[in-house]
């Protein structure tokens, strides 16, 4: 009996998207106002779902405890009130859309969890506009 | 790497459940409120989520902005403020439930899509009720 | 020590926004797409918020479930499902804007309700559009 | 066209996460607050999904209606403001986590709906936590 | 120049409606499911909104750590993962309606800040029933 | 009758709470992460709310089309994606808190609103933090 446990959590940050390998002009035709060198900034809505077997003795797939605090060391303690351009090592070279920073996220997350946990990530970047992605 | 991109929109329309072979009895007996013959309606709420791979150029998989155009476009210019039986051409002969709303909105979005992109409509009819469907 | 007791409650209806001694052109002016004379409608949503003592003996300011019992008979039973400007009386020579709905909601409900009890209706008229009204 | 239909409810209920057969130690370890012998309790939400063709006749895949009351007789007269642990059969010897509450409100209402539905519980234990259960 | 700071917040507890001077069959006619021997639960989930003067220095009414801080000890600490009649002195012998509850946390949290702050408690114990108080 | 007529929008921005003429160490005990030189940032949730007559001609305290202009000219194109530090006027030599945000909002809309309607501003930093000011 496959069951998927999500928990939500949130962190906010300033980012700016651009490439350094393009000018000013290409970027702003590509990014628009995400494109603000003096940076902007969202609260990130975050999903973490985690798909396995319901352990028998406890009934849990995971512990929540344990999730909530692989979210915080992973992903919290990493993002939450940072710039994300100048101050998350892996986006010095990755832009960071909300989709790449799911895939951050998951790569994060799923190297904590046990190998036979699937695992979701879905980011909203505001309430109108989110990203899933679990490693397909 | 697959991520889906969502963008939430909205737009409110008034309408009517029935079918114009059968007698109203009928309608009465199937769909009742909603066969009021003066219509009712609602505010309808919008997922529509787009997955495929995230270009390495840019980082998107799609551009938030021309997503939100082919909402607009194709959904609330052509829906919002409307009586969907009297106004919407699709629905003309075809009885416009949850379902098959969201089946004609996929019609409509995907053919503007690059064919190499899934598409999933999401449409809540009340803040209870919703209907998803992927074209399969 | 005076207590506001709310609940939600919602219901759907078609209206249409102009004056019957207005000509279409003024109308279409002043309301808009709010206009369109084959109607369009919404998902309201009802805060209906009761001030008074808390009885002591009970500990309740209104028994939930009366005023769940009031919200039905004057509102859901009255406005649901149903064409403002065509069924719903109050509105027969009344411009059912939201404002107006609010005001003829408090009117129906306040004269059920004690009267040492305060009243105040938000409503809904989407997600991003509401109103309130307490009597003043 | 397979179109997957959603309605959410809501039941609260109290409970208490221990095994019988473990001593009091243990269940505080591993269930901590969770275990307290007088029990918690939480407001559970509710999304029954159902996926199936659309009938041609009516545009339904399930009159919501039918959904509606296979809700209220498996889960809300079952369940909504009970104790799970002392109340509800299922839980006698069942720990009632999230996981097997999905579970059992997945066999309950699966075994209520035509066969050739398929059918997917998601339940919020609080707003930040939820699982779901596809019967996979 | 008095701005309103609010924190939302939660906890979850079991309780049960009832007076210990009245008979089981009078608990029942007046409370209903509510008056359940073995308790039921809810999510509780808590606003707390301080209105003062913006400290011109730090362009804050009250840090919102402060605020935190607060509710912690006051309100989560005390009443979370808690049967509310039998572990909370507060009810020993007052009854645990949501109006009640607004008042012990209104009295516990006022006592706790500056006597030149306004306090004003809203507390959900479903997401359609909630109530406030603000000390009046 | 005066009714209050609200309408929600929204916003981003990069900010950093700091005052120039404190040093880092006093800046970091004050504002902690909040602090962070090269900022972080938030999806700003803004509620409007206008009280006044309802006019009885259009049944509208105001035409909400007025009310999203307003808000539009006012916040959106001065705030949306921008630092508030350095690309605000208003912020040059005024902490960004949600408090000092939500009073210039008031005073930038006050202006443009005719001198008999009143406002109250509601701004959410986070889904969990937010403030109000209504000129009092």
């Amino acid at each position: 009996m496959k069951v998927t446990v999500s928990r939500k959590a949130h962190f906010n940050a300033a980012h700016r998207l651009y490439r350094k390998d393009w000018n000013f002009e290409k970027n702003e035709d590509i990014f628009g106002k995400c494109n603000n060198p003096n940076f902007h900034g969202h609260n990130y809505e975050l999903i973490a779902s985690v798909t396995g077997d319901i352990d028998k003795e406890t009934g849990y797939v995971i512990d929540m405890k344990v999730l909530k605090d692989i979210i915080k060391s992973e992903v919290e303690d990493a993002f939450d009130h940072k710039n994300l351009n100048l101050e998350v090592p892996e986006f010095t070279d990755l832009n960071p859309t909300a989709e790449n920073i799911a895939v951050v996220i998951y790569n994060k997350m799923k190297s904590k969890l046990d190998s036979n946990l699937e695992l979701e990530i879905t980011l909203y970047e505001t309430p109108r506009n989110f990203v899933s992605y679990s490693g397909r």
